[in-house]
């Protein structure tokens, strides 16, 4: 093991970082703001696409794929989205290199390969799906159209952080098309649940469900819902969205249908995602000094067993001894790892698999044979304790059970510590520097959200969904507000 | 139903296009060379996927995420590799685009965003990954190292077809390295054999092991290792590659390891693929005038129940009735969908599931619930028989099993039936314009390799792994040979 990780409370930021490089989830790859993403990491990442995948079809959504590529023209039509987007694109302007004939070895762009069009790579697929559509959508026969893509994208971005923000990132992005205003509300609505859901109950993620305000929202929807997590340093991470798109982009593709009267009738969307992201999320909602901190639900490793012996005949007995409780534990489907590695010390391993997360560590030795014993630590809590062999595989079912449960409650209770209903704005910026979620009354204009952001960096994650009615008076400018909505700096 | 495709005998390549598009597998997208997949085609890649990636797992292997682009400087590594794939690049020169002061609406690419070095969109990631692979590799401890990306890659194709050569393409990519030259020979051909399998067994299409001719070797590998099918019109379609990449990559990239002396040896790399355009080796392999032939491990629906009925009345009786036959297949892990669309007449669904090529059709109508019958007919022979409703499950699994195992016979017997031997040059040309597998005796060399290429558009496909040894001559230049060499016209 090398040294240890920099301490959460000196500077989360360098913890997060290393963690996230020493615990082999991923690291900065040879192009500039684009990521590896390690085999451990990519394990977890799997873990996460298959429920989520199975998620989606069982709401009715099936998975397809579109190209990397939209040109240049398509990619305008949305004027909103094209706007929102336009400055981080990745932009393919030829399609062929030659040697270049002062340097020999080297190859340069061929000026003769340059494209009549310009193409750009997808910073999201809205404009090529909906382009596609048009010829995919002809009656209210064809609607629904409930249709999921995994997919790389690409945005440029100045600034990069493992997971949170890279140019290129791993996401799905969900693209339907409904004949009705309400039809699509409710899939919009349907998503959100189904992001919260995945959030909570695999994750052990808690999050805050609510409407983005006009100034946040998606660049061509009408109305984007969010899910909000608040991290360990009380800064705010959006976990997904969710956007109602209205007509916008039916319209912008001339879209439409004919309804059952023969009549024609524009077409309604909704597009949701979710993005490797997520692993930020779950790294900086549960990870402690040590290292990770991973729910059971989606830990690629949920239980390793390290043998603790002297020579290679103890391992040898010790070895044969576990085989019965490995397979009986495989049976179960519970994910089981055997750390039989002859050169490190159990000290080492112990370290080890506590910096990946692993929730359940069980570990034998020769007395413990003799006892019929085995030691169970849990991951969350560090708590160690014997246990008879007998009955062993309940045991470790039960306590994987507790873990996520317990990271959950965890996670939950730290964010309503750190939630606060303030009502001055010099409260407001107190509170913010001590760092955590805000309610907050405000005016409803985009002009006193801006300032906020000025002033304090911080930004309206979400207008709650479950905010109940309440008049009061708006933080910034006086000015009368009915509900109260969530202020804090975020990632 | 639109009306027919085209015949196979009439228009062998007319009828793969439409096929594709009227199947609802894939259409050509509104870029250039690319494709989209619609769900139906997806939901078949993505059961391919599936099984492949479980094989990768159990092989030992794990998936990881590597980037997209490949700066210029870092494709020009590996010389034969970069010149192999330089003439078909995309490349990214520009950031950003903003508004088009001189048309209004419009976007244009931002000169200021100019990269300082060019990025190419990955054509393959040996490149990239040898690059990471520098720091991952110390030790021998740090060997093998089995890794497994699925992602999407592209090359620039001026003559493009649907799954067969789109610009984009969705593949696997594996990347592995090894401390001896032995070791790596191994794993090239031990994924051969995964590929081989997976063809085989679960697409039903027989496949030739092979070794590519040095002309048609992947660019950077000592050797390139290959399984060949033949599709319906006798041309041979490239369906998996396994290369022995020697120390190319090792050594263009710098990365060596200490060996258990602590001296620095160099690292054996391999890498091995397949794409998208398994299904096109899988359409031309099975299919006929009336569409897919799907088998039944990777088909999306294994079974489509068809009520015949006259008004809801009737439809209502029957899908009561059948309820407990769906849920029983389901148990089985069956696919099964009931088709009770009643707009369509049943004539016109048994038309539509056999374009989908769905393995086996069960129909059941008024009287069939009065004599406790079904109907089950079978996509690949066409034969219809009435079973009891007893015991129907067991019926429809033996009848799944039947005609997986029934294709790839057919599969293999056309192909045998379309190989020769054939000892001159005349013949050859003759036997080519029928159509078929030529094995012939080779010299060897390059040169005549490509005067036959010339002069018949054949290309060597492989030197087969189980070629006997065989004195005989040159077809093309009377030299002496040992064996005989797979020549086709392939897609």
């Amino acid at each position: 093991m090398s040294k240890a990780l920099p301490k959460r409370s000196e500077n989360y930021s360098e913890w997060y970082n290393e963690l996230v490089k020493r615990a082999d989830l991923a690291e900065h790859a040879a192009v500039k703001g684009c990521m590896v993403i390690k085999p451990y990491g990519f394990a977890i990442w799997e873990k996460m696409r298959d429920i989520l995948d199975k998620m989606f079809k069982d709401t009715g959504h099936q998975n397809a794929y579109f190209p990397l590529f939209v040109p240049k023209s398509l990619f305008e039509a949305e004027e909103k989205n094209a706007e929102g987007f336009a400055k981080e694109c990745a932009v393919v302007t030829h399609y062929r290199l030659k040697n270049n004939p002062e340097k020999k070895g080297t190859l340069m762009v061929d000026p003769d390969s340059k494209l009549e069009e310009e193409l750009v790579v997808r910073p999201t697929s809205e404009a090529i799906i909906w382009n596609t559509y048009k010829s995919w959508i002809q009656s209210y026969r064809d609607l629904p159209l409930l249709i999921n893509q995994w997919a790389n994208v690409v945005r440029w971005e100045m600034r990069t952080r493992l997971f949170l923000r890279t140019t290129e990132f791993l996401w799905q992005e969900g693209h339907t098309a409904h004949a009705t205003r309400e039809e699509a509300i409710q899939e919009t609505e349907q998503m959100l649940d189904v992001y919260a859901e995945f959030a909570e109950k695999y994750m052990a993620v808690p999050v805050i469900r609510g409407l983005k305000s006009a100034n946040e929202r998606f660049a061509g929807a009408e109305e984007t819902y969010c899910i909000e997590a608040m991290m360990q340093d009380g800064k705010a991470l959006q976990a997904g969205t969710s956007h109602f798109l209205g007509t916008n982009f039916g319209d912008a593709f001339d879209v439409k249908f004919l309804n059952k009267n023969n009549q024609l009738e524009p077409v309604w969307g909704t597009s949701w995602g979710v993005s490797t992201r997520l692993m930020g999320a779950l790294i900086m909602t549960h990870s402690d000094d040590e290292g990770l901190v991973l729910p059971p639900a989606l830990a690629p490793i949920q239980v390793v067993i390290v043998p603790i012996f002297k020579g290679q005949e103890q391992l040898q007995v010790i070895t044969e001894a576990i085989q019965p409780l490995i397979q009986e534990l495989k049976t179960k489907g519970i994910a089981v790892k055997f750390d039989n590695r002859d050169t490190l010390t159990p000290g080492y391993k112990f370290a080890d698999w506590e910096l990946k997360g692993v929730p359940v560590r069980l570990a034998i030795g020769a007395r413990d044979l003799e006892n019929k014993t085995v030691e169970l630590a849990r991951r969350d809590t560090k708590e160690k304790k014997s246990y008879p062999i007998e009955g062993i595989v309940e045991q470790v079912v039960a306590l994987l059970n507790a873990i996520q449960e317990n990271i959950y409650n965890k996670a939950l209770t730290f964010r309503k510590a750190n939630t606060f209903l303030v009502d001055s704005y010099e409260e407001f910026k107190k509170k913010l520097d001590e760092g955590g979620f805000i309610l907050a009354h405000w005016d409803g204009t985009s002009e006193t959200e801006e300032k906020i952001k000025e002033e304090t960096k911080a930004t309206i994650r979400c207008i709650p969904l479950d905010a109940p009615f309440e008049e009061g008076k708006c933080i910034y400018s006086g000015k009368a507000s009915e509900k109260r909505v969530l202020f804090a700096r975020a990632y």
